[in-house]
């Protein structure tokens, strides 16, 4: 390829609202091109990395038995609406009429129709596992696309799905997902690592995500700087602090005047947050819900989505809580006949001031289990922002990552809706257990180039880089220099090297910091004094010292460079 | 790959209204899975063929200088509205909206947007031609999708976009692409003919077709029986014959009570239709246009468009008619002072029998030119059903035929609507000269399959089959069968044979008739009796007769095959 003929611009002046370096040094090496708010089309340098990372990841998904196909990106809004997820995806769902005024939506993930699919072909045992996978545009209305390619509306992603005859099996495929995402990353020069994740609204059983750690990255992860626990900050588990003391008192109403929250009836009892308990009350549906945490943690919503099973909930109204006598400000569990979830840090303390049901009044030396009762006591706090590791009891810290991946197993939540059953050897019908694992390839490039840039442009590992190799050409307005190049040229592309000839009539300046700018690993420059002794140097992107061999000896280097 | 674990089932009954033998072939063989009215899953072996499809195509895209890139399916409504194309598409077009209400369309090809890039990165002469192209999903609301893939809502296409910088270089660009388009086809097994085509709503310059000739086909194209003129039926032109007489006759008022069409003019008269003027008025935005034709002929909707500019018209109204005492059924442009188009068969002939503008009267002998003047003269005719060739005056003949693939000179119309010009070497500002190329790749798979079938299934070319080989192996039950047939599976598969093991405890009648409908090249049979004497039985998919050979030979044999 010549530069000169190559959709190629350095952009000199970039918008100033632009944050992460990745979204910068794309924009600025025309790799991506804005059509709207979180639309990007991706220009020829950016598609060429793309599809070497597609081509990663086809190996990787063959290897485990995957089988490619495509489906459609508009899909019927009934096959939606069965499965739940028309309602509970809400406006990140494009949607849209036909002529005839027919509901369509476009389609982020596709388990409803592949269900449909291995319902319609796969009926027994013999046919299972079916590993199925496309690499396809998706959308999804984002609320907020930002950072480039970080969060955006269209994108192109690997989607995966995996159907089972048992929950072992499951287990035995998504393990293999699990090793051949890391083989991904690993081939794409990316360093992840795997977290424990939230499976989400729809759900399902076991969920990880795959996070590469940046400073730009929006997800938040917990880690422990002793063992390999890692987690996504809400799903994080963490070893609660114990604050039991050996005194017993008796039980006291006292006044609290006016004290409504938890730090003033801590400054005002003159007492650690730890020995109150906060109560708070939900309604879902119809049902009406207490919530009890000890007063020095919050609650976590997605950990309480998944005891209530649902995302579906909201703190309750003014007039709930007139109706059930709750004094907002003074309320608590106690006397009172409401289905209560306690937070398990409330069996990590004992005697805590709690509110007395009764306008202006607490309660001292309240106690979980002789109180009052829970029907569920499990973890929901969100993770505070110091804590110890659960399994080895050492320090927790948070990082911020991008998520470049994420598994799950489904279970048969599909396959129940959609009646996907298989005959198993017994002649038993049985919905088949389902898995999905998704890679997004746009966020995956931005993710390496935050990994992997200077000042100047990305750094590329060689496995995805759009080109290995460029040929900065100085003195290309001389015939000699001219011809030199283009013998170089040709000998490389010949030899299989994927080659940019910089043959534009620049400055040193500009061509050596648009070489930067386009990131290939190697650079060979050739100028007028290298011409007349036959001579080329090369620098690689990754390092500051450049060498310069002798032009015979340019393909013996090439075979063995480590750019 | 084992046929037991392929997402395949042979389907025993289609719906009984599918006409077309590949969309029969595709759903019976699980090639397609429907979604929806013109929306289609590709399963696994469809979409190996594709790949195999978009492979060919992309060697040829990069040969003559093709970039690849990938633009959004989802776009901002603005660029569309100024392209015209928003209003010209019509219901064609799916449009929707964000969560925010601000409008979007899905995209069926990308003119607009890549204009809009090639503006914001290309400035100077030294950096054209460009040529971009993508293979991606589209969407186009059909307002009657059919016949499986060959009329479908949503497509894969690949579309490509030239950008010059003048007619001349343009018309060498075209040439490139419609020689890479040869290749392509030529590659995939398809034949294929070029032929003249109408440029459509938005126009432009050139335009040619490569259609497959078929019955299924919705194109409708005229051939020679002598030399190469081949055009689509709207597009084509013929050699009108000559009906001109020496008499010279009075002209005169005869009346013709309630004779409203030609055929009942001819009958009264007792004249041929070629002796008539057939007269018609059509109302465009505020003009009203007469345009006249031979009895004997019909007039082009498509041809009429490309004089008038747009295909916006419509037949006048009455009220209209009145307004300018048009008297319908006996009207014509005399003495009228209307614009008016004529059908140059206007003039191969003379004294013809035109309408009087008067209620139930015509007039003899009218003459173009003498009686009444056109404001245009021009071929604006129809297709008759026979006629002799302009070039060659040897009879034409029409077929029915595929379009798989269009290629277009643009010129100048959407860079000048988006201002995209270019510096020239002498330091002007000039418009780019734009041509555009599609192809679509399920229609191409389909018109494939439409050329090579027969009764039991498709007959796919080696170039683009899913996979190679099959190997039917009978008597699997007995293990030194399957252990004969996995050593044969295992060593063309390291042999680099792309092949399915048939390994399902089937009948023998069903696995010959499950490898007919895969339609691979090859079939290697294995039996009880083969594995005893170390010999297969060797079929070749588009041939009657099979051979035996010893398994040693088997690498030999395929190396040289003919399949």
């Amino acid at each position: 390829m010549y530069l000169s003929k190559m959709l190629f611009k350095s952009l000199r002046q970039l918008p100033s609202d632009i944050e992460l370096e990745s979204h910068k040094i794309m924009l600025k090496s025309s790799m991506i091109h804005q059509a709207g708010s979180g639309i990007y089309s991706y220009l020829p340098t950016a598609w060429k990395s793309l599809k070497k990372i597609e081509s990663i990841i086809r190996d990787e998904m063959d290897a485990i038995g995957g089988q490619e196909l495509r489906m459609p990106v508009i899909q019927p809004k009934n096959i939606w609406s069965k499965s739940g997820r028309f309602q509970t995806m809400g406006d990140e769902l494009f949607k849209l009429q036909d002529r005839r005024k027919k509901p369509f939506v476009l389609a982020p993930t596709h388990e409803e129709i592949l269900t449909l699919i291995v319902k319609d072909i796969i009926s027994s045992y013999k046919s299972l596992p079916q590993i199925l996978y496309q690499i396809q545009t998706k959308l999804r209305d984002e609320p907020r696309p930002r950072g480039g390619l970080l969060r955006v509306r269209e994108f192109v992603m690997k989607d995966a799905y995996s159907f089972d005859i048992n929950q072992d099996e499951l287990d035995q495929t998504y393990n293999k997902f699990s090793t051949a995402y890391n083989n991904i990353y690993e081939k794409c020069g990316l360093e992840v690592i795997r977290i424990e994740a939230d499976s989400g609204a729809i759900g399902g059983k076991d969920s990880h995500e795959f996070v590469a750690i940046s400073e730009s990255g929006e997800d938040s992860v917990v880690l422990c700087n002793n063992c390999n626990y890692a987690a996504n900050t809400e799903k994080a588990i963490f070893a609660k602090t114990e604050f039991t003391d050996e005194t017993t008192n008796e039980k006291k109403e006292i006044p609290t005047p006016n004290i409504k929250t938890i730090p003033d009836l801590c400054k005002f009892l003159n007492i650690p947050d730890y020995k109150t308990i906060k109560s708070m009350f939900y309604e879902t549906g119809n049902k009406f819900i207490c919530v009890v945490i000890r007063g020095d943690y919050e609650v976590n919503d997605l950990k309480l989505a998944r005891i209530l099973g649902t995302t579906d909930f909201k703190p309750a109204s003014q007039a709930t809580l007139e109706k059930h006598n709750i004094p907002s400000g003074s309320a608590s569990p106690i006397n009172k006949n409401i289905y209560t979830i306690a937070d398990d840090s409330l069996e990590k303390g004992n005697n805590f001031v709690a509110g007395a049901n009764k306008e202006n009044y607490h309660i001292t030396n309240i106690n979980l289990n002789i109180d009052f009762k829970a029907d569920a006591v499990t973890d929901i706090a969100k993770f505070p922002e110091k804590a110890k590791c659960l399994k080895c009891n050492n320090d927790l810290y948070t990082k911020k990552a991008i998520e470049v991946g994420h598994i799950f197993k489904l279970g048969t939540i599909y396959s129940e809706k959609f009646n996907t059953k298989f005959l198993t050897e017994s002649g038993a019908r049985e919905s088949m257990e389902m898995g999905c694992y998704g890679i997004g390839t746009g966020r995956l490039l931005a993710a390496i180039i935050e990994q992997s840039h200077d000042e100047k442009g990305p750094i590329f590992p060689k496995s995805i880089s759009p080109y290995r190799i460029i040929i900065t050409a100085l003195n290309i307005d001389n015939f000699k220099v001219k011809a030199y190049s283009e013998e170089i040229y040709n000998l490389l592309k010949k030899s299989g090297f994927s080659t940019v000839l910089d043959d534009r009539n620049e400055s040193a300046g500009v061509k050596f910091s648009d070489a930067d700018l386009l990131g290939f690993p190697i650079r060979i420059t050739i100028s007028k004094k290298l011409e007349e002794e036959k001579l080329l140097e090369i620098k690689l992107r990754k390092n500051k010292d450049s060498i310069t061999i002798n032009k015979n000896k340019i393909l013996d280097y090439l075979k063995t460079s480590e750019d």
